[in-house]
């Protein structure tokens, strides 16, 4: 149990540690990622251990199946987690880097340079890879981070911590540079998210209400990390079998995750050419779909969606389908039902892919590939923070380099102002 | 006077308007921005007349004579605004500027491209030209904007809005693109700051009541503009000349702005060589100095600085000075009592630079010029919204390239994800 005063000490200690890891150079950090990443590899039996006691619990207080999976750890998820690390390692360091060099008339030298952002606070459900994924990436980038876990996952979640921490220590990063919280009461987020001017940033990843709440609360600035109701629209210059494999892959990959789609939209034109076999196949993936009426016209005996499924995040193999007229109209749902993190056009139409792609204010955008492809791994990043929703500051898969702040330096030569 | 429903209905037609003004192409908008310019300047008399409004209330009800300085609109400071509506007009438009193109091994093709924020509220006190240089920048920058003057320059505020709305009509800017809250009713802003899902970021510029009061309410984002305690340190390797010009400079030159120096930090070891003649320089300049003991038994006759002092940002022609035992002791001054906004260190030692420029975790770190050149305009940006003291998306001067976001597009030829 932590006390009042215990939060205020423990994220003065991480401001404290962040001075000093702002100034670490970069060899430093790489040998101690590494040697994290294989002292995860090592004590792999301890965190299979730690974790089959929150399996436990979760299967005892009856955690939904798709819950479950997403805290289960096995060999292959923690070999990702220590590769995940390593590739971090090997990530060019963005801290220092020249951004900007501005010349001015005046003869000034105006360099803009990032640094570390400082102290980022992570409150998180679930999945225990976030752990290490985000010790992992605050560390390259000179922040120090304060983790809170969710209690499904407390125990798996100490353990990696655990074997980061005496890695951190070994390799003498700043005391105070990872942190985590154990206790798992409510009023620890609340008093967290009071220490502004102390933690600079805060990000959110987990279900809507918790989302809800932080940013509600926090008088820290929040990088939201909200759901995705993630849309494919097969068009009318669409290859037909691209669009059937994308479309699958899309749905029923993993379901579960943030980047699967929710929603299919189709174009009238090729409606009926597309669909019967198209729900054939999710049907046999078992897909359970909801569609709209002109839907039920062209494959009858699927279920009516309601206005509430377009705006849904099924996390789940679950699917609303819908018939549109054009790319115009595809966008107009995109934009009126979306959550504006990852949609996907299927098209061999130029004008209509770079039309979708311009108009559809997302994140991530696709023309011919799945939405599933939205993450920090894939998109070179070694690893990420998480998805942003937002558009202030990091949006999309958010890795080291939008884990930076920057400053400018400005070097004179006796230069004033008149 | 609006109605609550008014403002929702105002911030939705500024949302309205976003999208449109995302899509519009750059000679569209400088063609704007270049007439508004031109009708400042045609309008100066109309501008001058509604600024004596406010000036005359100003003076009723005993405003400062800083204040009303800042209020005061004349020929040049017409002919300014109207110059930096012209200077955003020549800037690059930052709207698809493609920041960075990832190919992946599976051939996805991966573009980082600038895209507007969206809708910008902007929440300021007293200068009019703030009026002018937001309209600007966020037209540039693809951005609707809604702005809510203080009550002391509102004539002022809608003199200029009147005039550049006109141009936005007659050059068929979306409309909803630019707008103006004329009730001053503290309430309009609480109801402003529940606008999120609508307004994506909000800027308060002005005192620091005002910041707070925004920071503590908003449910939007908001990149804060706080106060500058701006410092120079004088170290053991100046040049005594140009220690003497730059820190006149930087506190007399103009007090009452953000960047103005507060806080003058001395090597001990030249500070008996130092201090005399440049306390007279100041003493002669009408600034009144606050100082520690130390500083006393060298100078005199000058008034003790309390522990507060060293928090002060005066605005005002009066100055705290303190002696420092090397670079490291004034990083541990700056940290402690800064605003993080800007600091400068004058020397001929190049560790000591380096040094104070690495470690002091501020905006803006000079090496041998005054901090008053933290400024939009001086760092080429044409305007400024402001200067950020946050660390979150903005930091220092704001321009139109920190008014965007950025969106990942994504080509595939039907990659699905294994």
């Amino acid at each position: 149990m932590i006390s009042k005063n215990g939060v205020k000490k423990l994220c003065e200690k991480a401001k404290e540690a962040s001075r000093g890891l702002a100034l670490l150079d970069s060899g430093a950090k790489d040998k101690a990622l590494i040697s994290m990443g294989k002292a995860i590899l090592a004590n792999s039996s301890y965190i299979i251990n730690e974790n089959k006691k929150d399996l436990e619990t979760a299967k005892r207080i009856g955690l939904s199946d798709a819950l479950i999976d997403r805290l289960t750890l096995n060999g292959p998820r923690i070999i990702s987690m220590a590769n995940s690390l390593i590739s971090i390692a090997k990530l060019k360091d963005p801290v220092g880097e020249i951004v900007e060099k501005i010349r001015r008339p005046n003869g000034l030298l105006i360099k803009k340079v990032r640094v570390p952002i400082g102290v980022i606070l992570i409150i998180y459900e679930s999945r225990p890879n976030v752990t290490s994924d985000c010790i992992g990436l605050c560390l390259k980038s000179g922040n120090a981070v304060i983790l809170r876990g969710g209690s499904e996952a407390v125990n798996s979640n100490i353990a990696i911590f655990n074997i980061l921490q005496a890695q951190a220590r070994k390799h003498a990063m700043p005391e105070g540079a990872i942190s985590i919280i154990k206790d798992t009461g409510r009023w620890v987020v609340d008093e967290l998210l009071m220490q502004s001017g102390i933690i600079d940033l805060v990000i959110p990843r987990g279900g809507e209400s918790l989302i809800k709440d932080v940013t509600e609360k926090s008088r820290i600035p929040v990088i939201k990390h909200y759901k995705g109701v993630c849309h494919t629209y097969v068009d009318e210059g669409a290859d037909i079998k691209m669009a059937k494999a994308i479309c699958l892959n899309a749905k029923v990959q993993r379901p579960g995750v943030c980047n699967a789609m929710e929603t299919l939209l189709v174009n009238r034109k090729i409606a009926k050419r597309f669909l019967p076999s198209m729900i054939k196949l999710f049907k046999d993936a078992g897909v359970e779909i909801r569609a709209s009426k002109e839907v039920r016209r062209i494959v009858p005996g699927i279920k009516l969606a309601t206005e509430e499924d377009w705006y849904t995040e099924y996390l789940d193999l679950i699917l609303s389908v819908n018939i549109v007229k054009d790319a115009d109209e595809a966008i107009k749902h995109i934009m009126k039902y979306g959550s504006y993190h990852s949609d996907a056009i299927v098209t061999n139409n130029k004008r209509n892919a770079e039309k979708f792609l311009k108009e559809v204010d997302s994140a991530c955008v696709y023309v011919n590939a799945s939405t599933r492809f939205t993450d920090g791994g894939v998109f070179g990043k070694g690893a990420e923070m998480g998805i942003s929703t937002d558009k202030i500051h990091a949006r999309g898969p958010m890795g080291i380099e939008e884990l930076t702040s920057y400053k400018y330096v400005i070097y004179g030569r006796g230069q004033i102002r008149k």
